[in-house]
C-alpha cells in the first residue's frame, strides 16, 4: 500500500524494535539512508539496528561509527530503505524476511510494491533524499550525524550532483545538510577521489583495449578474466569502468565487453542520439535510452562481431 | 578601489560600448561569466561585446552561438571577468587596456587591484556567482541563455560542486539556474564527461608511468614529450592528468613530473596529512597545502630523487 510521510511518521512513532534492512552491495545511498534513520529512532527512545549483509566497505565508516551498539535486538518492524524488490536483498535477511516488511522507504520508480506499506517518491534522486523530507516532517533537527549520513546518500546517488537524477530539491537538500558543519571534502575524496590501486591498474589494462569503429562513433573496452586477476581488482573495482567509453569525444556508443562464462556481458551507453534499449534488446537484453546491458555468447571476436553488427543498424 | 555591486549597477547603468575581457586559456567561469554579463548589457541597449584572446574550445559554443554580432564597437568601458591579474590577460589586449580597465568582477583573493574599481567576493566560487548576485540585485530574469552561462561558470570552477570551494550558496544559486529549464544534463556531459581520443590514449600512456614510493604513501606519474608526440594531446589534455596520483587509496602524496626544458615541471597533491607546499618550497617553488608546484633541473632519473629525497622527509 503507497503511504504518505504522515502516515510513515505514526508507523515509526507507534512501532519499536526496528530492523532496517539495505540492498545487497551496499552503497552510499542504501547506508547513508539506513544509518540516519536508525540514529534518528534511537536518539527517540526507541530500539532500531541497520542489517546490512555482507561487509561494508571500510570507506562508509564515518556513517555509523559512533552509534553504539545496544545489543542484541528482537526485530518487531521491519523497515527496508532503498531496495526496489525483495531479490535485492542479501541472506540471510532475505529468506527471513522479504514476506513480512512492514514499510519500505524508496525512490525507485520500478519498486514491485512487496512491502505492507511503501513511502515512494519516484522523483527522488535518492532515497536519501525521502528520509530528509521524513525526517524534516517529524520536526528532526539535522546534526553533523544524520547530515554525513543523508550527504552522502544524495551525493553518491547524484554522482555528485552530476547525474540526470540531480534535481533544484537535491541541491537545496545538499546546502542545508552542507550548513550543519559536515567535512564535504573528506566526504567528496572518500566518495568520489578515491581509487584502490589495482582499479588503477585495471583501468591501465583495459584501456590498452580500447577499440574504435563506425567512424569513432563507436568505442569499446574488453574486461577480461585474467586482466581482472593479473590487477586483482575485485567487483567494486571494475564497477564504473564501463562509463569510459562513451565519455570520448566523438563517440555515440560506448560499449563494455565484460568476460563471463561462455561469453560476455554487454553495457552499452550511449549520447541522446543513439537508443542503448533497442541495441541491447535486439541482443536478448534491455534497459533505458542511455544505458542498457545483455548477454552474447561466445568468444571474443565472435560477440564484438554479433555486437557491432547491430550497432552499425542503429547508429 | 573597492566597490559594492550598487556601486557597481550604477557604474553599468551610466556608461556604454562596454568591452568585457576573459583571462588567456578561458574557461567556463570566465566565458561564462563574460557572456553573461554582455547578454544583460545588450539587452537594456546598450552596445557591449566580449573580447576572448585565442580561440574559444568549441564545446562553450552553446555560451554565445545565439548572440548577434552587432558588428564594430569603439570601447568606451573596458571590464575584465574573473581576471586576477592582468598578467592573465593575452595579447593584443594585455598591451592595449592593461593600464585602462574600468572595471574588474572577480572572486580571486590575489586579486592584485589593477582596476579603476574591483567588485571582488572571494568567498564566491567563481566570477559567476558575483555576476549572478549583480544581475539579481539590477533586478534581472534569468533566462535560458544566461542561465546557460552562469550555470556553466559555477559548476566548472567547482569542479560540479565537488571542490572545497563550492558552498552552500553556490548550490543555491545553481538551484535556481537549473529551474529556468536549461539542459543541465547536455552542459554536464559536455563540461565533465567528454574527454579527446589523444587525452584518453596519452593517459594510458601515462599511467603506464605510475610507481609508488615510501611504502605506497607516494605515487608519481610521468608526462613525456614523447608521450605528448605519440598521442597528439595539447595543452588541455594532459591539465587533468595530474589529479591521478593522488587519488590512489593510501597514496598521500601524489606527484606529477611534466618533462619541460633542462627538467621537469612538478605538480605535488596531498591529502591533508602531508604539507604539498612545504615539499615545493624546499625545491624553490610553493603553492598551497593541498597543491603546489616547482621546477627540478636535471634527467628523469635525477629528478625523480632529488624530489623523493624531500618527499621522505616530509611524510
Amino acid at each position: 500500500m503507497n503511504i504518505k510521510i504522515c502516515d510513515a511518521i505514526e508507523l515509526l512513532n507507534s512501532n519499536d524494535n526496528f530492523l532496517i534492512l539495505t540492498h545487497k552491495d551496499p552503497d552510499g545511498d542504501t547506508l547513508g539512508s539506513a544509518f540516519a534513520l536508525c540514529r534518528v529512532l534511537l536518539r527517540r527512545g526507541k530500539s532500531a539496528k541497520v542489517a546490512c549483509p555482507g561487509t561494508i566497505p571500510d570507506k562508509y565508516g564515518y556513517l555509523y561509527n559512533d552509534i553504539k551498539n545496544s545489543g542484541e535486538l528482537e526485530p518487531e518492524y521491519i523497515i527496508a530503505v532503498d531496495v526496489a524488490d525483495t531479490a535485492l536483498l542479501d541472506e540471510p535477511y532475505r529468506s527471513q524476511y522479504e514476506n513480512c516488511i512492514n514499510l519500505c522507504i524508496d525512490h525507485h520508480i520500478s519498486n514491485t510494491g512487496y512491502a505492507e506499506n511503501l513511502l515512494l517518491d519516484s522523483e527522488a534522486s535518492a532515497a536519501g533524499e525521502v528520509i530528509y523530507d521524513l525526517l524534516y516532517e517529524m520536526g528532526e533537527d539535522f546534526d553533523i550525524f544524520t547530515a554525513n549520513c543523508l550527504y552522502t546518500a544524495i551525493a553518491t546517488d547524484t554522482g555528485c550532483f552530476k547525474y540526470s537524477n540531480n534535481t533544484p530539491k537535491s541541491m537545496r537538500i545538499a546546502a542545508k545538510l552542507m550548513e550543519t558543519g559536515i567535512d564535504v571534502q573528506r566526504i567528496n575524496r572518500l566518495m568520489f577521489e578515491t581509487r584502490s590501486a589495482a582499479r588503477v591498474s585495471l583501468e591501465m589494462k583495459v584501456l590498452e583495449s580500447l577499440v574504435y569503429d563506425v567512424d569513432g562513433k563507436c568505442a569499446s573496452i574488453f574486461i577480461m578474466n585474467d586482466m581482472i586477476e593479473a590487477t586483482g581488482a575485485n567487483d567494486g573495482d571494475w564497477e564504473g569502468l564501463s562509463a569510459i567509453p562513451r565519455t570520448i569525444e566523438g563517440v555515440e556508443c560506448g560499449i563494455t565487453f565484460r568476460q563471463s562464462k561462455g561469453g560476455f556481458k554487454i553495457s552499452v551507453r550511449t549520447t541522446p542520439s543513439v537508443d542503448a534499449s533497442r541495441i541491447c534488446s535486439v541482443l536478448g537484453g534491455g534497459g533505458h535510452r542511455g544505458a542498457a546491458g545483455c548477454f552474447v555468447k561466445g568468444s571474443r571476436e565472435e560477440v564484438y562481431k554479433k555486437v557491432l553488427d547491430v550497432v552499425k543498424n542503429k547508429i
